[in-house]
């Protein structure tokens, strides 16, 4: 971990620059994560918002890959380490600027897992930012833990699901961890909500149908919208370019836009 | 933990009547873990093998759901706690046959999460087994890492990726922690691999094409096969029925029989 000094500074010094922090999170892997993370920032920073990207995923870090910028490396400042800069001028701090391929795995149990997380609030130069968006591994442990400790008072939480049953119960674990750990819930978005065909026109629910409506119902929070599949997002993700910048027309960046200005709305800032 | 006594057996004594564990894992979330270790296990008890499942996803324990026994509970037997029995016989442990609710969150660090897999695998009356398949959660943490202490030599790995990018970065990761911790690799399952549209027999490759044998092939470990996506699998998960039960005669189900058959032989079993 070169390049990290143990001079750490409050949390309060630290971000205090930030004006929204936002946690991405879901308690279930492989519901996109990252892909709304990534699209919620660069709609923001496209509307001339200053944003930053917190990739809180230690054993799987996929925002540098997703934005085009892995294999970047971070550096020691002054105070303390810069964080790259990505598309669009987010900043964006990962581990897997700090490991030696991207093939390496963090091999790592809980508390050096949390010291990392502390490093990545405290002692990153984030400088003034309007939103900080925090992309969360999946589960209620160590990293979740961490963040919501160091951030002391998260701006809010927006839960992301698909629409399978199996998906919602675990979805509505991270509804219960949001609420014991004092973090207000944004709303839940629900992503890979049915493939429309490009020849019929038809659409099929692969992974089936209305299971953020459902939990945002059943749980009481408010549902931010729907996202639905498109094969063009995970080419632009392997691509490494924001999905909004690439396809700009498509019901995928409508649902995102509406759903990042919602979350902007709620916390105060006038957003359209 | 009602039920989780302190006199915990070696772990030698423990799992000697188990003759193969095969870890299913990933490094990423949400690519079909839980559903291709509940129909692994399925197609092998469906042969007659004694099967038995350990989820070691402590915050997003998803098998009890996809065999429909969520609910039940797990009790003290006279040397250790008996397993819930399943489907085809199956026997299975889950963190869930201990939750008052399913919504309840697993709000725990690193070492409480280790001491919960000790005692799933050392306090556990499993008794013989021909296959024990542990359900691993992402990430290369606390849990994959106590599994594999605990288990000594685990038989090998499968390890589960989808066609995309992104997610080859991350199981990549989870190749490399196998080998550091020396799991023997029995191979890499490509999951979600292509929707084919009823309607028009035409593949939709939506989360791209190829990533399993491209892995595979990289990495140098064998490839088992492509399960390609379908509408009734998320059906089935969430009627709590295995797939290959419900839907004998489909394109999934003949894969992941292929792939079982390959896992058993592999491990020495005259399986066909």
């Amino acid at each position: 971990m070169s390049g990290f000094g143990f001079e750490v500074r409050s949390p309060e010094e630290a971000i205090e620059g930030i004006k929204h922090t936002v946690l991405v999170m879901s308690g279930k892997g492989g519901v996109g994560k990252t892909f709304i993370t990534v699209n919620l920032a660069s709609v923001l920073a496209l509307k001339g918002y200053s944003v930053g990207i917190m990739d809180a995923d230690i054993h799987g870090p996929s925002i540098p890959k997703m934005l085009g910028i892995s294999g970047s490396r971070m550096y020691q400042g002054e105070i303390g380490i810069t964080p790259v800069v990505g598309p669009l001028g987010m900043r964006v701090v990962s581990i897997d600027f700090l490991l030696p391929t991207s093939d390496t795995p963090v091999i790592w149990r809980g508390p050096l897992k949390s010291r990392m997380i502390k490093e990545f609030i405290n002692n990153i130069e984030w400088g003034e930012l309007d939103f900080l968006f925090v992309d969360l591994p999946p589960g209620t442990g160590d990293e979740p833990l961490s963040v919501v400790q160091e951030l002391r008072k998260p701006s809010g939480a927006v839960i992301v699901t698909i629409p399978t049953e199996v998906s919602q119960i675990v979805v509505r674990k991270a509804v219960v961890f949001a609420r014991q750990v004092k973090v207000p819930i944004l709303g839940i978005v629900e992503n890979m909500s049915g493939f429309t065909c490009p020849d019929t026109g038809k659409t099929y629910m692969i992974f089936g149908a209305g299971g953020g409506e459902a939990i945002a119902k059943a749980m009481n929070v408010p549902f931010l919208g729907s996202i639905p599949l498109d094969p063009r997002i995970a080419e632009a993700s392997d691509k490494g370019v924001p999905f909004v910048v690439m396809w700009p027309d498509t019901p995928a960046t409508k649902a995102i836009t509406n759903i990042a200005l919602k979350i902007a709305k709620k916390l105060g800032e006038n957003a359209d």
